[in-house]
């Protein structure tokens, strides 16, 4: 086996934006795989905006990716050479590895994809894992949306925001996104069947709230913090829930960001913020995946790609998501899928 | 009947701290009852950080009073007049009222208190009503205290905390209150047996936090919002919860505030903050009320009281509990209890 790898390692913790400077492209043979372990093509990259937690230097839900480690991913990739039993050639596994072409792991870090081609291979990172899982866990866990509620999500048109008000719909909730273009915006009323949509670009988020939510906000799906977040907790009704799934707004400022001026909201109107990642939820994927395909085989849930060709584009990619010039669930090709 | 009547009416909406010049104490007449209706003669106010959100301009969790109306305040009384057949002359009863020497009240908006004596009468306001059952449902419903867990309660002497540690030390926790003078920190270690106590005015709050919750932070029994919240959510273990019961730092800034700098930490940490008000468990109270003197005639509640004489003291005292020169729960004296 003489294969090169690839791989991206970070070379210093970003302070703010986070750009190629901060990573060095490594590459190196790979060694002979020992008993036990697997050899995996890596294919796809998530990138999300949790990426650029990982590679900040404080302390988060996970440890911080060292400088001089291969950055942190979620990797769909295919197994090329197996030294364990549980693996056979050919098998798709999912696993939170590197930004690298190849990965050798032992099998602990990664589980099988039923991939049987029904669906296209991006569609497990487009709704049936992590994504679509945080918008049903966030929904189903803390934000409990009731017939007749009002919904607001931010990052609507994002991988996770897009799944979460789809959601809402399902359950019968008026659901409000809020996004940063007019395609985004039109995306989610014409084709996923938002009750409206509100461009925070060029609106007045507090004005079109009033506009679009006069029962009030019910539940707010947060992935954006900051702002945004300020706006809908001087709307919130009494009892208001907001699974908080992400703060896009406050990754990358280098300094400490203030909390919501409407912080005493949550004490007014008895409200209840809560974080939560997707992996509190490990014991309960399968119910959550189970709902997902149902819907998604019934026509109620929908996502949008936008691949990105080449592991060398990766770190540049990943600011798409914060300067919101991607179009949907963020992914970085690295090899080809395999013939079925 | 030709009782006088004193009231502090409100004059103007008070922009940042509230003093007298905000009040006009105002004296009538006492009409004659009609059918239906008790004149209560007002014993005991009690005064709460919540009054100064009632005399806000702003909208809470109740309207605002309005200029010219009764400030509003929870009294104990006694029924002096009755021509409702459902009270009789000498009942003892509680309610939302008025900041004036009587009331007159048709019985919707007063309750019975089982007043026999064998606890004193002020009891009810120090711990058998609205302050010990916010601290009960507070903990009860958001904090959820698990044996060996970390307490941390702020406005720790005051009439909320006080209680809201003691249970948590009921609950078998590792519980550690922040006060503002050295005789509240002896008060809530020595008396009540809080396990440590933290000055803020004189010491580091988050150097403080580390030293005495080794653990990390499990629950925090918010009653101040502002830097103390800050430091607190920068020390929370995974899955923190947060019973929100009030923000006193807030309640009298003249101009909005920001919230905790450490909010992305909610995020980190999957943890739940949860405003409340204890109206929220009016169903509940009693079987609050029910453990509440379970425990106190067992030795493991205690409370203590600071009495202000006289009616028209009542503005200028409620600023104690901001200024933090109260000893415990807060009441205004309007005249003497009966003989039982």
């Amino acid at each position: 086996m003489s294969k090169i790898n690839r791989k991206w390692l970070l070379a210093e913790h970003p302070k703010g934006r986070l750009d190629v400077s901060h990573f060095i492209l490594h590459e190196e043979k790979l060694a002979e795989l020992r008993d036990g372990e697997i050899l995996i093509r890596n294919i796809y990259l998530s990138l999300d905006p949790t990426s650029r937690i990982w590679a900040d230097a404080k302390e988060s839900y996970l440890p911080p990716v060292e400088t001089g480690e291969v950055m942190r991913g979620l990797i769909i990739g295919v197994v090329e050479e197996s030294r364990n039993p549980a693996f056979k050639v050919g098998d798709i596994v999912q696993g939170i590895l590197g930004w690298e072409e190849y990965a050798v792991s032992d099998g602990t870090d990664v589980s099988p994809i039923p991939y049987d081609g029904s669906v296209p291979l991006t569609a497990f990172f487009g709704l049936f894992s992590h994504t679509g899982l945080a918008a049903y866990f966030g929904l189903d866990d803390i934000g409990k949306p009731k017939e007749g509620e009002t919904l607001v999500v931010s990052a609507a048109a994002g991988a996770v925001g897009s799944v979460a008000g789809q959601i809402g719909k399902i359950k019968g909730c008026r659901v409000v996104g809020i996004a940063g273009t007019d395609d985004k915006c039109r995306w989610i009323t014409d084709e996923l069947g938002f009750d409206a949509a509100i461009n925070y670009k060029n609106e007045s988020v507090p004005e079109s709230l009033r506009k679009h939510c006069p029962n009030g906000i019910d539940v707010y799906f947060d992935c954006v913090a900051g702002s945004i977040l300020d706006a809908v907790l001087g709307q919130i009704n009494f009892k208001a829930r907001i699974p908080v799934c992400g703060m896009i707004s406050q990754y990358n400022s280098p300094e400490p960001v203030p909390g919501p001026y409407n912080f005493i909201n949550i004490l007014y109107k008895s409200a209840r913020v809560e974080g939560f990642i997707v992996l509190n939820y490990v014991e309960r994927f399968g119910e959550g995946v189970n709902d997902l395909v149902k819907w998604y085989s019934e026509g109620k849930l929908k996502y949008r790609i936008d691949v990105v060709d080449g592991l060398e584009n990766a770190p540049t990619a990943l600011n798409k998501l914060f300067d919101g010039t991607n179009k949907g669930k963020l992914i970085v090709k690295l090899s080809e899928e395999p013939q079925l």
